[in-house]
């Protein structure tokens, strides 16, 4: 088999981490201390807003920031040597981390996670944080797009089949949770993470039983709450009416929650099964439906009529299929230089949506005291200080003239301590707390940035400070680079 | 945190299979044998044939089949009884798997696994099975069709931070390479799979430093082997002319690989800093790319004349970003009676696609010896033999009139034993063996099946026995509903 033994997350990264910190080590920078933003540049399913989650996991691989042996015997006999080796073994996460928390309804361009920390370690840990935040927040974000369609229905996770492997069967479900679902199929993430778990049987029991009367009777005899899954052979000649006769049959003994559809016109076969269902005394009884469901097919069966009272989403959602990547990076704001001053920096692309904004910051949400709603977010260096006293100027931090002067408000700061010199402040909050959290950020939201097609753009702001330092520094290496090659 | 103590995979499994398992424990159906087929139903982009990947993974799975205490201990608090949880505890795997070898060329609707199994533990492992093929088959198909575009060039697998979550990074990786790939930057991928690992450094490495020209010094003072990112600022400004100087300046004392491109007009800016090498007498450099490329936008790269040596391929692999799920399934097509004797099964549904082919089967790959080119691929009934000195009636399973009679043929074997009787025989394989497997695969097809876009549809057909055992089963399940529900 491949080596495993000793398996750990350490050299979970690109290489390139690896051999940047070879230079910075050998250069005498390895202590500098750098500050890196975590943020993307383009919301996810042009949503008017994305829902954060993946802050747990980052705390457990940080948690477990650690070379093991193998690490290293690995990385030797790809040829780095013992002095580089020795440096690392014994390497120790001991930056800050502050992060927005679990839930938080987030923007573009916002930075999720600020990580101030010795250059190398800071490096070393990016590609993780990525790669957890991109696919995590990814999936809540779309989660709450299905939840936003059916407020009250029930919605249940079931993509563990079609996801990319198994940490995004559970930590997909994980995420849905927080984005609004109500529980998963997958038993494991049940078990991990304490959130509910769902589901009966297969299409599979009534083959096996050879018909649908025998098997649901079986499952009947065997357990308390009955969810039948009808359209094996054929939904209304077979499924629903077999159904009906062994809820009947077995009366009070069961409980019998409702049948599933998983093929099919679901509008047509949903009202038809209805109908059965009413007509022989089960008003209660739910439909449950799915197959390839997401938010967009949800409105089509209820503009149809549907009757449905519970969704299981599979791939559509644990793929995010109509968009299966959120392009979070992670951005040098700032270094400490040979005197321990931290200076900006900035990165300037041929793609100008790439532009970075530099410096150490901290991020608001500026809450209308006499709406009770989100002005927009409005980041400012880290030294600033906002006087909620005083009107404050936002501006389109491209589109300058569009600005405004808010009164009356509340200043909201969305970065919290995670890490503080490498100890760990992070305290652990139930997927409810979380939930609540993404709710109360919704409520704080205009409808006009929470509609599901062309949103209004959220303003994310920068103070003028920020904006003028981001300014300068753009002029300078646009200078710099003028005289070394035109002059 | 959560409860990530004695985590096991044994959760990792829809509800419905704990449900269906207790219903088959109390009603004594626990040791009937079932079998089921794993396949899936459409090709994945559109292409022609698709690469197999996951076995290994799917193997050290069930190598671990064993509920931990904590497992027990969770299905307990869920309401599950003793009776039931005990049988559960001493359950061990005791069936066989058959599968097709990892890099092997498949195609849709061939059974790509085959599991023979006390129906209790082959439900129990349906949903892990599909994770692992659905997710490593899909990443292997999409690398290969990337292959296919640049059959020479060097193709590195970049997209860790934009992976599902840190499993499919790394398995990801692995099967980008059984596709076809030369390596991965992710390093955990490589110590797991003895794979090539590849990457130098990142634009905030030079953001650190300030500048470009010092931080390729830098980087060159430290490592033999470098590849210059020449974007952070300006690629032909700064980017290039700085990796040249630092090259001649360091003359013999490094390995001056070449230089990477990741943002801007790659096409314009490839060609331009081409010359720049040539003239500065680098013509041995390389031009490496990367940015969100995928197969379309390389055909497009390479149309327009760029200048690239090497590709950095990552979100758009990892992902599967134009098809992010393959939707293979797991379906029953045979269980014992109660005198142990198979009888095969059939799920119809409202989707006629959704049919299932039943019964225990093997499945052969048709050489033709003439031409030394595939015929397509011919599933029987288990019990059946394929005379090779006889002419083979193949015909397409649904029209049925396209038919062929093939001579002179020998027949491959696809389907290997991985399980007798819950032993392991499964033997480990490198990458290169699944690879230089997959590459024998593709010689065996005509160019037909293979094309870029709308490539002609490889037969797999079923024989005539196997074809007769569906036909008498549809016809036998719709006579029995149409006498309960009509008559």
């Amino acid at each position: 088999m491949f080596q495993k033994n000793d398996d750990s997350l350490m050299l979970h990264t690109d290489l390139y981490q690896i051999n940047m910190g070879k230079v910075y080590f050998e250069q005498g920078l390895e202590n500098r201390k750098a500050v890196f933003d975590l943020y993307f540049r383009n919301m996810p399913f042009r949503n008017g807003y994305a829902v954060f989650a993946g802050l747990e996991r980052i705390v457990e691989y940080l948690e477990n920031f650690k070379f093991t042996e193998s690490d290293l015997a690995y990385l030797k006999d790809q040829g780095y040597d013992d002095a580089y080796l020795n440096y690392l073994k014994n390497l120790k996460f001991s930056g800050n981390v502050r992060s927005v928390k679990e839930g938080e309804i987030v923007f573009n361009n916002m930075p999720l996670l600020q990580i101030e920390a010795p250059i190398i370690q800071a490096q070393l840990i990016e590609t993780a944080l990525l790669n957890i935040v991109n696919y995590q927040t990814l999936i809540a974000t779309k989660a709450n797009r299905i939840r936003q369609i059916v407020p009250n229905d029930t919605l249940m996770e079931f993509g563990t089949r079609r996801a990319h492997e198994m940490d995004a069967a559970i930590w997909g479900a994980r995420a849905s949770i927080i984005g609004g679902f109500d529980g998963t199929s997958n038993v494991r993430a049940s078990k991990l993470f304490n959130v509910p778990a769902s589901g009966t049987h297969a299409h599979s029991m009534i083959q096996a039983y050879g018909d649908d009367y025998t098997a649901f009777k079986a499952y009947a005899e065997t357990h308390k709450n009955c969810v039948f899954l009808v359209d094996t052979f054929d939904s209304l000649k077979s499924g629903v009416p077999n159904a009906i006769k062994v809820a009947k049959e077995m009366g009070d003994k069961i409980n019998f929650i409702g049948i599933r559809l998983d093929s099919g016109d679901i509008a047509y076969l949903s009202k038809q099964a209805r109908k059965m269902l009413d007509a022989a005394g089960f008003e209660d009884a739910q439909i449950i439906v799915s197959n390839d469901l997401d938010e967009v097919t949800i409105m089509s069966l209820l503009q149809q009529g549907a009757k449905v009272d519970s969704w299981g989403i599979g791939t559509k959602l644990i793929t995010a299929y109509d968009q299966p990547a959120l392009g979070a990076v992670y951005k040098l704001s700032a270094i400490e230089n040979e005197e321990g001053v931290l200076e900006n920096r900035i990165k300037i692309s041929g793609d100008p949506e790439k532009l970075t904004t530099p410096a150490k910051k901290n991020i608001y949400r500026i809450i209308n005291k006499s709406t009770g709603m989100s002005e927009g977010d409005y980041i400012t260096a880290f030294e600033e200080t906002i006087d909620e006293n005083e009107p404050l100027l936002m501006f389109h931090p491209v589109y300058t003239m569009k600005r405004k002067r808010v009164r009356n408000f509340e200043k909201v700061e969305l970065l919290h301590d995670v890490y503080k010199d490498g100890q760990c402040v992070y305290e652990h909050e139930s997927i409810e707390e979380m939930t609540a959290r993404m709710n109360r950020g919704l409520d704080l939201l205009w409808e006009e940035y929470k509609r599901f097609l062309n949103p209004e753009k959220y303003p994310v702001d920068l103070s003028t400070k920020l904006w003028n330092i981001r300014q300068d520094l753009i002029n300078k290496v646009n200078d710099e680079m003028d005289d070394e090659y035109d002059g």
